[in-house]
């Protein structure tokens, strides 16, 4: 491992910066200066100034995506700053630029305030036709995304919910497949209450998978358990339900994790490194599902949850097979959206697309329940999907 | 001209965007995939945690400029707000990377609120290693400068006032030997007190050139008048000052330009089309000297100036001699300061870079002040002429 620290090091100080800006003409001559800069780039001002909207013809903003973060929750290193989140930042723009064919660029914010980041962006906004936000900690980021819906005529994604929700969600549908389960019959284990994890109970509920249970650093969540902030408050009425009209609030599944998955069959971690036992997994139910996603260490690493009884592991390293990651979404999701200036994505349209990338997996193993990121055409398949 | 007008915004149209996004490396293999991004890309992140200085090492901040206007000064178009700027600071972009290989990426600001913008700014300076601020209306960028110089600790330049400022001195340097003039004896008008306007005086100021009379868009600046903004009240203490001890402020110049332009040698404009007549030029002293900046119609136009009895016109325009652009200046500048990480160009650098330039042109003529942008080595002589 420590060889691939090292040249992971060394890659980034050589590169100096993963993506870098290209001119898309020629300027060798006076009259190529003449046109594109004094005196006639005047004229698209002036066509812009008379009527806005043409802006998408004229300059970059039609295919040009901000990829925003303030460095409060990047990767499971968590809130490491501004500039410490750029290398991420910079891979992002670099797959986005490789799968969908996308201009995108870093923002890291020097505030982690709120209402600022949101004014913000909004500032920047003109010169952007996509707003992608990254690694921002929850329970900010569903705030910072919902207002900016409303308040931007651009559309605003917060791919750390909504892309790894998809992506998630189609990995799941392959595994009940292979396992023979019924996904109105399982139960479910999300942990950690962050972006990720609150976005992919909310697609799973809206999938019908009903019989969620959803565990923070301390606790399940449960209907009238204290200290609950908004966003946990609004998930007791949809998970670990049913103990909501008994008295003693009997039936629902309180404690901690170890509590929670036992006799459950599908573990799904968003959470940080090595959260989740061999013995917690021993005590899930038969053909076990562990999708141990924190970054870059794992809840569980694949070889002992397997060891431990599960039928089928998943994580968000490339290094491992079945990784449940992103990008086999958001560029997709983006260039249709883009193409289309569509300016909201609905869960219908999320659905549709995790079932492609499902159904783009032929003959779903243990070993393969979503596509590879290199696979040809992945991102013009999600595209397609949408309706 | 309607063609060119046309043939822009054909340009304008099959380019849509006049920069892209490049990625620096191959990202094709799961290994690739693994060490550019989960896991490994956690690597370079714990380092600029660690040290927030390493940004410089492993991101493309080093070598990354921020062309940031608020649309309120566009060209000859003035305030056409943040979209309609957004065709000018992609070219602007395109010449940053054409001309010193620097990354440069446009923002355009939906506000016009100094605080607002001063704030913005701030906050997504941790991506860029450079502020390149651009067409914003003065006075304020006036300070919104000054603020951000003094509370970012990455280099800020209005080139619209330093770039100009330091072209505009080459210029004048080789039309004086051209002449046969000293610039202690000349006297020299300035036509507009904007952002350009501003800088042009204070650094020829700077240069010895002692007898500068500066007019705004209704009429000459000095001491005692009324209506001063703070800038224009400093100027009165350094321009139009033969009044400054005389009872009834008796022997500096009152009136409009045609008052201020009689008997002096330069005329100096970064204003509007057409403000500048062919009387006033013939009122002008024997071996006059139009610089007609105004973009993207000068105050006069060449052939007029000439007729009128100028010796030397120079425009800021590609399609006639004696382009005055900063596109001479900003590039070696920016590449200089950059690769020493220097934050403060000061008034000597300045001056330095527009004696080099001046020097770049081996037989000054009438035809010829200052040197073609596209003549190899522009920008190396300028950052090599900083000490």
């Amino acid at each position: 491992m420590s060889d691939y620290f090292t040249k992971s090091l060394e890659l980034h100080k050589k590169l100096a910066g993963k993506i870098e800006t290209h001119v898309k003409t020629e300027i060798t001559s006076k009259e190529d200066l003449a046109t594109v800069y004094s005196p006639w780039v005047a004229e698209p001002c002036r066509e812009i100034a008379k009527n806005k909207n043409t802006v998408y013809d004229y300059t970059i903003k039609w295919n040009t995506v901000a990829v925003i973060s303030d460095g409060s929750a990047v990767l499971g290193l968590w809130n490491i700053g501004a500039e410490a989140a750029l290398p991420v930042m910079e891979w992002k723009c670099a797959l986005f630029k490789n799968f969908s064919g996308l201009n995108a660029f870093p923002i890291v914010l020097d505030t982690q305030d709120t209402e600022e980041i949101i004014r913000t962006i909004k500032n920047i906004a003109p010169v952007f036709g996509w707003i992608n936000l990254e690694d921002i900690s929850a329970p900010r980021c569903f705030e910072i995304e919902e207002r900016l819906k409303a308040e931007l005529d651009i559309p605003v994604f917060h791919d750390d919910q909504h892309g790894t929700a998809i992506v998630c969600l189609a990995g799941l549908i392959n595994s009940l497949k292979i396992v023979g389960k019924r996904k109105e019959d399982i139960k479910v284990v999300v942990n950690w209450v962050w972006a990720a994890g609150v976005a992919i109970t909310k697609l799973l509920l809206k999938f019908w998978v009903k019989n969620i249970v959803v565990v923070d650093s301390s606790w399940t969540i449960y209907k009238w358990r204290d200290w609950l902030n908004p966003v946990k408050e609004m998930l007791t009425d949809l998970t670990n339900t049913t103990c909501i009209l008994n008295p003693n609030w009997d039936g629902c599944i309180k404690g901690g994790l170890a509590e929670a998955v036992k006799w459950t069959d599908v573990f799904i971690g968003v959470s940080a490194p090595w959260v989740l036992t061999s013995q917690m997994v021993e005590s899930m139910n038969q053909d076990s599902i562990v999708f141990a996603m924190a970054n870059p260490t794992p809840e569980i690493m694949p070889d002992d949850a397997y060891k431990a009884g599960a039928k089928i592991v998943a994580t968000g390293r490339s290094d491992y097979p079945n990784q449940i990651n992103n990008v086999l979404v958001f560029p997709g999701i983006f260039k249709w959206a883009l193409a289309r200036r569509v300016n909201n994505i609905t869960d219908d349209m999320k659905i549709s697309a995790a079932e492609a990338l499902a159904n783009a997996v032929e003959n779903p193993s243990p070993e393969k329940i979503i596509p590879w990121p290199f696979e040809d055409g992945i991102a013009d398949l999600v595209a397609a999907s949408i309706k």
